[in-house]
């Protein structure tokens, strides 16, 4: 079991090293690792001493201990959004013996003072950041302690230099668009997420380029942008299937969005997708399951996770990081609840 | 801010009580625990080692570290199940700046031996187990460290010395029972959780308590056990309802069953709540947003989370707890997938 801090040179620490820098044996080391009681307290205080301070960890077959802990902060827990990424953070630490430390900001996208000065005396093997991320000055100080950090799906504009995992909203914002246009779809609204979000503005991008393709020009009313949550769907929907001249589809900024959007729906008496279509975004498990199965942008979020955690393990041994800036490719999942436009082709 | 572990004594430790038993001046302590570089080797090792002895934790106002970490175990990441614990536990450890490191048995109800040697390696706080506890033997290890568990939703027969929170699993099987009895329902299914499971048979004896109540007899084909994801639901619902004398209502182990339910009576032809009524447990968030919303009962989640959490960190702190051994009261939740029998009163 390697101590993976590279910064503290502590990798190369044996029985030996300590034994002469205490000037005891190395059995009388063995001893105080493995609880013998014959030893004396003072000569155990500086054999502990040291071996605390070169975070020397015991590895003995029976005691597997943990390699260290890694801090997964979130900007919120929100539903089961969060718990997609929690189990591919989690399939990638278990196997490595890395505990995860969870934590959210409460809504800020920035960690606060008192958080970083928590994680700095701590000393994590390293930081991942979901939709959220530390400020320039806050990178500064954790790049001093050598605890490096990951972006998990980067909220806004991201330093270059700061490593990252998302996924292609652009893409994803084209795709969805796409399928409702080639379902012949002209009156199409976009829910995206918050507006000073970049995923959001990546969105609504992708939307207007599909509709660009298709030589079709944007109706601005039809452009929404609200929190991730069910009650933005619903709201923003009810409005949506008020206006005299309703949209025949609606592409949500995510699961949580468009179930919100389908409760507007039958409230209105609109059928999904008979009288109107709806996209969501992000496939989480209960979209396959609620009437009617969810069309969605598949975000793979699990693997996302993963990959962020590879990355901040690696750049926590030490590892050479070829790539830093990474999008995962989105993929369309079409189940039931789109379908052509009422009166439409 | 305190050291919440009373069985160390260490509450009251002070630098002058460190400086004491290390026979050095307070000045002396406070440079080792200042980091100024002006203390001998030596010195610095045993004050070290009497802070760590003491697990003394340094009270500036520039540096709010963590009061410590509590371990939150989980039997699996199951859905949003889960993140209703997470989110209870947070709201109690988030202010008194506690840590959270998140883990899961992947499916064991009881620890690995290799996880229990970390934990008592790394010394916690405490231990919340969900869904899972340690084993007599494992028991006493965490004892022997003055390591307070708390055991949330116990899963079986948990001997009467260990703290658990639950909830009252009887009570929520009669409350729903009782519903679909008034309703007019005389053939009721129950898909309870596994058999092995404390709670399942609780749930299945309050099934039964409700029927005895109304002087009816449980048709022993209507009983059902299995796991409590979606597919459990799906297939025992698919084999109630293809029975000849197939029941009007089910009353399924958690809203992810229900929604399996869901899935195979509309397969089937069959309409919610006309042709059969369907109640969950757990009333997760994404139940009240389905179509139809559904009729659940309230497992108060995160108050029994926040609960167990508070209790764990009292005793952490030495703190009496009065009492141990909870169970919440749940509430039958009634909304849109419940109604009378097809042709019943």
């Amino acid at each position: 079991m390697t101590t993976p801090r590279s910064a503290t040179g502590s990798r190369s620490v044996t029985i030996a090293t300590i034994a002469d820098e205490v000037g005891v044996s190395a059995t009388t080391v063995s001893k105080v690792l493995n609880g013998h009681p014959d030893v004396a307290a003072e000569t155990r205080a500086r054999v502990e001493a040291s071996l605390a301070r070169h975070r020397y960890r015991r590895r003995t077959k029976r005691q597997p201990t943990t390699t260290g802990q890694i801090d997964l902060v979130f900007h919120e827990f929100d539903s089961a959004w969060a718990m997609e990424i929690i189990r591919g953070v989690d399939a990638v630490t278990a196997p490595a013996n890395v505990e995860v430390v969870l934590s959210h900001l409460g809504g800020r996208h920035r960690p606060t003072e008192e958080w970083l000065s928590t994680v700095l005396s701590r000393r994590p093997l390293g930081v991942l950041f979901v939709q959220s991320g530390p400020t320039r000055s806050q990178q500064q100080k954790l790049r001093r302690q050598h605890i490096p950090f990951v972006v998990v799906d980067t909220d806004s504009a991201t330093s270059a230099s700061v490593p990252t995992v998302g996924s292609n909203n652009w893409d994803g914002g084209l795709l969805a668009t796409r399928h409702l246009l080639e379902l012949g779809h002209r009156r199409i609204a976009i829910i995206s997420g918050p507006e000073d979000v970049l995923c959001s503005r990546a969105r609504v991008a992708g939307f207007r380029s599909a509709h660009d393709e298709a030589g079709l020009t944007v109706d601005p009313d039809l452009v929404r942008y609200g929190t991730f949550v069910v009650r933005a769907g619903y709201e923003h929907g009810m409005e949506l299937l008020s206006l005299p001249d309703r949209p025949t589809a609606i592409f949500a900024g995510s699961d949580m969005q468009a179930m919100g959007v389908l409760r507007a729906a039958r409230q209105l008496g609109l059928r999904i997708p008979q009288d109107l279509s709806v996209i969501g975004y992000d496939n989480l498990p209960v979209s396959a399951w609620i009437d009617p199965a969810l069309t969605t942008v598949n975000q793979p979020l699990q693997e996302m996770a993963g990959l962020a955690t590879r990355m901040l393990l690696d750049l926590a041994r030490g590892v050479e990081v070829a790539t830093t800036r990474i999008d995962l490719v989105n993929e369309l999942v079409v189940r039931d609840s789109t379908a052509p436009p009422p009166g439409g082709d």
